[in-house]
Formats: structure tokens, C-alpha cells, sequence
């Protein structure tokens, strides 16, 4: 058996929450795990979507043979059709996940083509040297795994996005004693999900959520309308089982709660009782003490359901006075803003609104585990090497310190950037190089480098634009007439002095210009853009964008 | 003594989060409480500032009275410079207050003119039949005060922003014994601040921080960076106490850091031991477990000194390994992703950083009261009639809920939106009519409705735009050449198709209209604008403005 090095980086997650991409090369083999996306914060203006930098990958792409799916959750899957396009290796996931990443597949148009292969818990697949196994773990989204690479140089585990739930809401419960086993026969390097690394305890289960349900179910005497992730099938499974035990139908709003729960009934995920469901046009045949209303848009997004419903503008539906509105998901940080204008908007329809950050409303639980969940996970695998994953700086930092807290020796946790290479030799390892990554932006059906595109729209976006239309005769560069100047974004009470100052600053920048004998078009662009620029800000303290357009007669 | 009729309204406060204004109507007489401004979200592309919308006012100039300012904080005074411009009304603030709007009003250049009282919690003041009284209350800025107005229909009581902190870390005590003989007096009308009306429990006390700190400066083994608003002078006053318990000269770091202490050490709301405060370029001549940095940024505003300490960009003062930085203050929702960012930084740089939201790190504390707070409020006013203010609407819902709760009958509540008129006359009070206000923005030296040119930059920010020049021939219409496209935030990989698609839609569009004989510019602007539009829509999935420009020739 020839020994080759052994590598681990990540192309993503680092540094950030969302778009995880991690691999592990072993000499010529580069396997991959999660191809997720991210979505943007106001400062990239107009941009829909980033995905991971995949130019490693398309320079190596014959080496590239696998991609593992831990779970089906967007910042692990999002990136997955755009990669496909680019390099088809073949997809491994669960029965759950792949349903999930089929979806999207479909809506890329490129299911077909795709290489797709359903795994188990129990599965094994070899990629050259390495062979990979599979645990079981729990998050807030069914049949999601951690990761086994036995390689000849020793072990690496990934642990996907986990907690510790033992009394889930359904049967999803970790399986401890195969981790443990693990453990046993030895972890050269564990690479573990760092998301609620800062916060003390034990993530609260699955179970307390239901309980609570079921409370404020018993207790609404109208409509009950609950909104959480598609996703989260457990939370679904609540929501059914409440319903059931307070006799209500259960109509879906929002399109990927259609989606997700079809999906989830299709293969055995999610149990509903026969005749539970019921379309949205049908919600007003029904007494509104027997129903319960399922929809997404506990983010706050504008476009989804709940919002819709809290401004009356969703056809099949609308929120009564005494109605109770449940948002069964805590706010991603971001998005806090956003919900809080829905909870206002409910409460003015006459709603009772339970809604909370974190698990403070007792009707959200996080599906990454606190601080003692890491601190067994790390027990459980007695790692030699260590690197925190899927994280802001500071949630890889407190994930270091729980690592050394339980035994990891100091030196051997590596704090890494997206690129930066773990590479180990001889049981040794060390991070000395990196490979080049950054981020990629989807702008519509667009992908690609969109640095100076956005400067632009952030320009635009603060301050407007001038366009100054500069009419020039074509061989004595003289204006023809007055320039014409159109302002899109930017407004000034004193508009007409405006323009007559800048006429005054065009015509005589124009003349020296013709006089020094400089007539190329770009010296008099510039020259007119700086100096009308200045003459703006001095007298307005705005920047808009100047653009100059010579128009040669 | 004639029955006069008693209204009472705002004009910001309501349904938001800032720029309070409220006003009291006697008669022909108005008075005025705070004139705040709000700082815009990330909607309000390029806008500087939110402002109340005064225009009721200036059509009422001759009948404002006086301006009552309850304390210093900018969404109760930021606004006051805009107003005294239009309307030079008198102004009452205590000696702290006044000291901030002063400051204020010299940046303005309107200090002169203004006419600014300093009043005391004893002060009384007559403005027609209405007497005006105050109460102190504690916040967490100096110098609060809660309002009396003593009509002939009754009393009005205007709580300002206050919490009942019994061991404050100044001597600045709610007074109690007032707020009872006032409640014993009777009060017809009472408006509390309800931004902790979602808080279950007490306010904690700034005691709790005070201990904190000291035992965080005791362990620190370097330098001690503490950020907090400049206006929390308690903090401050805090801050001072434990750099003096372990040996510590203080450097001041941000221009509103070192303007509010200069207002509060020359009006005697601050002790600093003589000798303790050296200039930022001196730090570095301490050992660094001699020296302590109070800095401006606690909110992860780009350039104030605590972002420009964590990315190593302020001259005089470098953060190190294994000093301590403390975020002593809680980020304002929408500042936690600006606020997380300086973390990872600081961690970056090797320092300890303490940090968490709400009073969850034990470093900072709400300087609003909390739902038992309020309820001891109003369990001492025993109002007949209640207003909940200064808060978002679920705010305001829920302290009605709390008013309930305490007596006040239900009924005799009333939620407003900014405008909303209560009436009182012969002791009924009753809200049938509303004054028309919107919000007055702020861009760069400009005040006005902006409502259009937010439009613009709106659209410009998402998708950019496409300037489209058209050269046409002035009698025959015709074009003159191929046309110039220019586009700015907007780009596409196959823009030279598009240029090409673009051209024969226009040339085809101009040749359509002139054959029909429609020569209108408009015409031919709003067509090729719609088509090409249209066009672009359809081959990118983007909508940049597109702009056309003819040029006759």
C-alpha cells in the first residue's frame, strides 16, 4: 500500500454561515462533502445567491469522485446544480436528502444527466484507498449523517450539522453507540460543526416544542397558523400530531411547504391522517376552530406566505381576530427586522401571536447543538487533530476552547480560512499552504466575478446619477449647445442653479482643454466627471455618479 | 376660567422605534415633548436621516409654545436643529440635556439664535392655563425627566423614557415619593414608554455592570478596551471607578466619546480622579495593565473607534494579544451582523472579548423598564385614560395588556398611529380624527419627500441600469448610426448578443413609429424603454433601468 498524502480543506463555511463545502484529497482522489449556497446581506445590492469558488475543482476535475450529502438543507445543498453543471461526479445522499436535491435538480433542468446514488447509515463506498462509512445524527431535518473517511494514513470524521436530541419528535435519534465505536478504533482528525458554539447547555429537544403545541392548540378557539422551515419535518410531525388531537384539517401555504411535505409523505418520513389535508380554498368550508393553517415565511421573507397573510393579501386565506399565529422558528440573525414587522402587522389584525427569539416563545429549538453537545461529540471521538467547521470566527474560536477543554492538546486544533490546507504526513499534521478560493455570485442566470458590477450599484444606490450629454462638433471638439443633464436617483431643491453652475464648469473645462490642444475624448470625460463631481459635493455634500457622454456631431 | 378643549397626538414615537414627538394641545396653545430622529434601515438607500414631519406644525406656528425636552438621548433631540429652523420655539431641558443640544445646535451654526432655559426637577412653567411640572426618572443617560401638565380638564403625565433603577451607579434616583403624590392628585390622562413591554420582569440594575466590570479589570492582565454609548455616562462613571480600583489612566477614544464626557465632567455629572485621563497618543507610553480605552462603536458603526481598533486601522492605539475588550452595551436590533463582524475581528487579534445581547453577558443593562417596571408605573399614576408610546406596535399592544392588567379599564386605552388625535373634554376622552404627518428624510444638506428618487436608487441597486443613445436624424426620424449602449451595475456574459438583440429591437421599434407617423420623443422613448426592456427581462431574468436618449442631428 503506497502512502500518499492526506489533505482536508474546506471551499467553503468557514468564516461565515452557509455555502459549506469541504474535501479530503487522498493522493489523486478528491472526495467532497455538501455543496451549499448563501444568501446575501444588503451589501451585495442585487445579488440572489453565492455559491463556493469552484475553480480548484474545475482545474482537477478528473480527480474529482465523489460528492456526500450529509443533509438537505440549503446551505448544504444550494450550490449543488451549479457545481453539476460544471463538473458531473456522482451525488451520494439519503433517501430524504436526495428527494430534496432531486427538486432542485428538476427546476435546473438537469435531473436527468445527474449521477444520483441513494445511501443508508449502513452504506460503504470506496473511492480508491479510502474507504467511507456513514453515522446516524440528529438535526432539524430528517436522515442526516456524520461521515467516516478510514484512510491509510488513519481516520477522519465529519460530523454534518448535529445535535444531541433523545427524545426527538420523530425516530431520528443518534446513534451514540456506533460514534462511540468510532471513537474506539481511533479518530486522527475530526472536523465538527461549530454554529452554537457559544451558547452554554444542551440544545433543549425536539420533544418540549410539541408539548408547548399542543398547549396553545388546546387552548386557540379559532384558526391555529403555524409557520416554521419546510424542512423541519419534526416540527411538521407536531403540528400534525396537534391537529389530530384537536380535530382540525391541516391546509399547506407557500410553495416549498407543498414541496417538502410531499416529498417527506412520499418516502416515509412524515405521517398524516388520511383526510387531514386540505386545499387552501377550501379553509373557509370549515369551522375555524377545526383548522390549522401550515405555511413558510417565519423568516420574514416577503414574498411567502405569513407575510402575505399579515398584510391580507394571501386569495385562499386571511387572519381573524382571536385567530393564533405560532412562529415555530427562531429569526436567523439578519432577519430579525423583517419578522418583527409581520408580528406587528398580525398583531393588528387582532391575532394571538407567539413568537420569541431563540427557544425564549418554548416554540423553536435549535437543530445545532450548544456547547455540551460539541463537548460530546469531541468525547465520543477522542480526535488527535481538530478542525471547527461551519462557522463564524468567533464560533470556531469557543469550539477550540470546548476542544481543549475535554483533552484535544493545544496546537493540534486548527482555526482555518476557506482554502487553507491541513495537509498529513506520517500521523503529522500541519496547515502551511492554501489553494486560491473566493466567492461566486449568482445575479440572476449569471455566475461569475461581479466585484465591479456591484461597486457600481452601491454608487448608485447611495447618491444617484448625473448623465451629462455633451453634444461636441466633431473636428473643432466645441459644444454644439447647451449639455443636457439627466439625474436618475439624486434630487437637489436647487436643481436649475445646479445645472447652470455645471453648464458653467463644462464650457470652460471644454475650452481650456481645446485650447492646451488635449481633444482626446477620454481626457475631456475625465476632467468633466472630476470636476462637475466637485462641484456637486460641494454644494450638495452628495457623490452622485457623474457620467459623460460626448456625442460627436 | 373657559372649558377648553384637550388633545394630545404624535408626531413620531408610534409604531417605530425613534424620533419621538408628541404634543399637547390646550386651547390654542401647543406644547411640545423631544423632537428625536431615527437612523434609516437599509431600505432607505443613501438617506442620512429620518426626521418627524413638521408641517402641521408650521401651519400652526403662532399657537407652539414650547419645546420640553426629556432627555439628551438623539431619538428624543435629533430633530431639534430641523424644527428650530422652521419654528424658533423656546426650549426647556435640564443643565445635561441642554448641554448635548447645544453642542448640537453649534454644529448647526443655530446656537445662537435659539432660545434654550435649563430647568431643574422643581422647575414649573406656565404656557396659558396649562402648568407644566416634572418628575425625575432614571434612564440611562443623566438628567431624565417624566412631565405634568395641570389643564383645567385634568391632568396629563408624560413618563419620558425611564426604568425604576433603586441603586443607579450616579445619584440619580427615580423619585418615587413625586410620582406618588402626583398619581394621589389624579391623573386624567397618563403616556408611558413601552419599549420593554415584550420583557418579562425588572430592569436589572447598573449595579449588576458595575460589579462586573471590576472583577473583568481585575483579571485583565493587559490593556482594558471598554465600548459604550458616550451618553451612558453611569457606565462611564463606572468604567472610571474600576480603572482607578486597579491602577489605570484612561484614554478616550471617538469624537462623541470625548465631547459627551467634557459636557458631563464641566456640568458636574462625572468624577474623574485628577490626572487619570491622558491623550490616545500617551497609551503606549503606560505599561498596558496601566491603561484603560473607553471607545465610541459599540454598535459596529464603520467608522467609529472600535471598528477601526479591530482592524488595526487607528493610529494612536493597536489592540494585542490578551488584552480585554468589552462590548458594554447590547447591539439596537439590525446592529448584530456589524456587531459580530468586530468580534471575529477582535478574536482575530488574540484579545478576550465579552460581548453577548441584552444583558446576557452581564456588561450591560436596558435603560428601559421592563413589564414590572411599567406596571409600577402605572399602578402609581392610576390614570383614567392610558396612551402607550415610543414603541413598535407590538410593544404597544402588549403594554396596553399590562395597563389592564394594573386597573386601568379596558377601553380606556388607546393604541395610535403618529397623528392620531385623543380629544378630552368634560373628562371623556375619545380619538375620531387624526392630523395628516408622514416622515421628512434627511440626504446629505437636503430635507424633503424623497419618496421618487428612492424609487430610482431602489431599482439602480438591484439590477443597474443601460443608458441606450439614440442618434436620430431631426426631420426624417431616422437613425443616424448603430446605437450607444452604456451600462453601469449591470453586466452579462453574452453582452455583445445582447447589444446586437438590442439594436434590432430599436431600429425595427423606431422604424414601426415612424411609419405609423408617431414622431413624438415620448413615444419613442417609452416604446424602445418598454421593448428593450422587455427584452433584456427575458434573455437575464434582470430589470436594470433602462434610460433612452435621443439626440437630434
Amino acid at each position: 500500500m503506497g502512502k500518499n498524502l492526506l489533505s482536508v480543506f474546506a471551499l467553503g463555511g468557514l468564516n461565515e454561515v452557509g455555502k459549506n463545502m469541504y474535501a479530503i484529497e487522498y493522493g489523486e482522489d478528491i472526495i467532497l462533502i455538501d455543496c451549499g449556497n448563501k444568501f446575501p446581506d444588503e451589501s451585495l445590492l442585487g445579488i440572489d445567491l453565492i455559491i463556493p469558488d469552484i475553480t480548484y475543482l474545475e482545474e482537477n476535475k478528473d480527480r474529482v469522485q465523489a460528492l456526500l450529502v450529509t443533509h438537505g438543507h440549503e446551505d448544504h445543498i444550494g450550490g449543488i446544480p451549479f457545481l453539476l453543471k460544471k463538473i458531473n461526479v456522482p451525488v451520494y445522499a439519503t433517501r430524504f436528502t436526495l428527494g430534496i436535491i432531486e427538486n432542485k435538480l428538476k427546476e435546473h433542468r438537469i435531473l436527468r444527466e445527474s449521477d444520483l446514488n441513494e445511501i443508508k447509515a449502513s452504506s460503504t463506498i470506496n473511492v480508491g484507498e479510502v474507504e467511507i462509512s456513514f453515522f446516524k445524527v440528529n438535526h432539524s431535518i430528517p436522515d442526516c449523517l456524520g461521515i467516516v473517511f478510514s484512510t491509510p494514513e488513519g481516520n477522519v470524521v465529519h460530523t454534518g450539522d448535529f445535535k444531541f436530541d433523545l427524545t426527538p419528535a420523530t425516530d431520528e435519534r443518534p446513534d451514540l453507540h456506533k460514534m462511540a465505536e468510532i471513537g474506539n478504533r481511533g479518530v486522527l482528525l475530526l472536523l465538527s460543526e461549530s454554529t452554537n458554539a457559544e451558547r452554554a447547555g444542551f440544545t433543549p429537544s425536539e420533544k418540549m416544542v410539541g408539548e408547548n403545541l399542543e398547549n396553545i392548540f388546546r387552548r386557540a378557539k379559532q384558526k391555529v397558523i403555524v409557520s416554521t422551515f419546510a424542512s423541519n419535518i419534526s416540527r411538521v410531525q407536531q403540528v400534525v400530531h396537534a391537529s389530530e388531537k384537536t380535530n382540525r384539517k391541516l391546509a399547506l401555504l407557500g410553495r416549498s411547504m407543498v414541496t417538502v411535505v410531499k416529498i417527506a409523505m412520499d418516502r416515509g418520513y412524515l405521517t398524516v391522517p388520511k383526510g387531514m389535508l386540505i386545499e387552501a380554498r377550501e379553509i373557509n368550508d370549515y369551522d375555524p376552530d377545526r383548522v390549522t393553517i401550515l405555511c413558510t415565511g417565519s423568516q420574514g421573507e416577503a414574498l411567502a406566505a405569513l407575510s402575505r397573510l399579515s398584510t391580507g393579501n394571501y386569495r385562499d386565506a386571511e387572519i381573524l381576530p382571536e385567530d393564533t399565529v405560532i412562529l415555530a422558528a427562531g429569526p436567523i440573525p439578519g432577519n430579525e427586522k423583517s419578522v418583527s414587522t409581520i408580528v406587528d402587522n398580525l398583531f393588528q389584525l387582532g391575532a394571538h401571536v407567539i413568537y420569541g427569539s431563540g427557544s425564549s416563545s418554548g416554540m423553536h429549538v435549535s437543530g445545532h447543538g450548544y456547547q455540551e453537545d460539541l463537548k460530546l461529540m469531541l468525547t465520543l471521538m477522542k480526535p488527535k487533530y481538530f478542525i471547527p467547521i461551519h462557522g463564524e470566527y468567533r464560533m470556531l474560536h469557543h469550539h477550540r476552547l470546548l476542544a481543549e477543554s475535554v483533552g484535544v492538546e493545544p496546537g493540534n486544533t486548527f482555526i482555518l480560512k476557506n482554502g487553507d490546507v491541513v495537509d498529513i504526513e506520517d500521523s503529522q499534521a500541519r496547515s502551511t499552504r492554501s489553494i486560491p478560493v473566493g466567492s461566486t455570485y449568482v445575479d440572476g442566470v449569471d455566475v461569475g466575478d461581479m466585484e465591479f458590477v456591484l461597486r457600481d450599484r452601491k454608487k448608485l444606490s447611495e447618491d444617484g446619477m448625473l448623465m451629462i450629454i455633451l453634444p461636441v462638433n466633431k473636428t473643432e471638439s466645441t459644444l454644439m449647445s447647451d449639455p443636457e443633464v439627466i439625474s436618475r436617483g439624486f434630487v437637489d431643491k436647487n436643481f436649475s442653479d445646479l445645472r447652470k453652475g455645471m453648464n458653467r464648469i463644462i464650457v470652460s473645462t471644454l475650452e481650456e482643454l481645446r485650447e492646451a490642444n488635449r481633444n482626446s475624448w477620454n481626457v475631456k470625460k475625465k476632467q468633466v466627471k472630476k470636476l462637475v463631481g466637485q462641484y456637486i459635493k460641494d454644494k450638495t455634500r452628495k457623490e452622485p455618479m457623474i457620467i459623460p457622454i460626448l456625442i460627436e456631431i
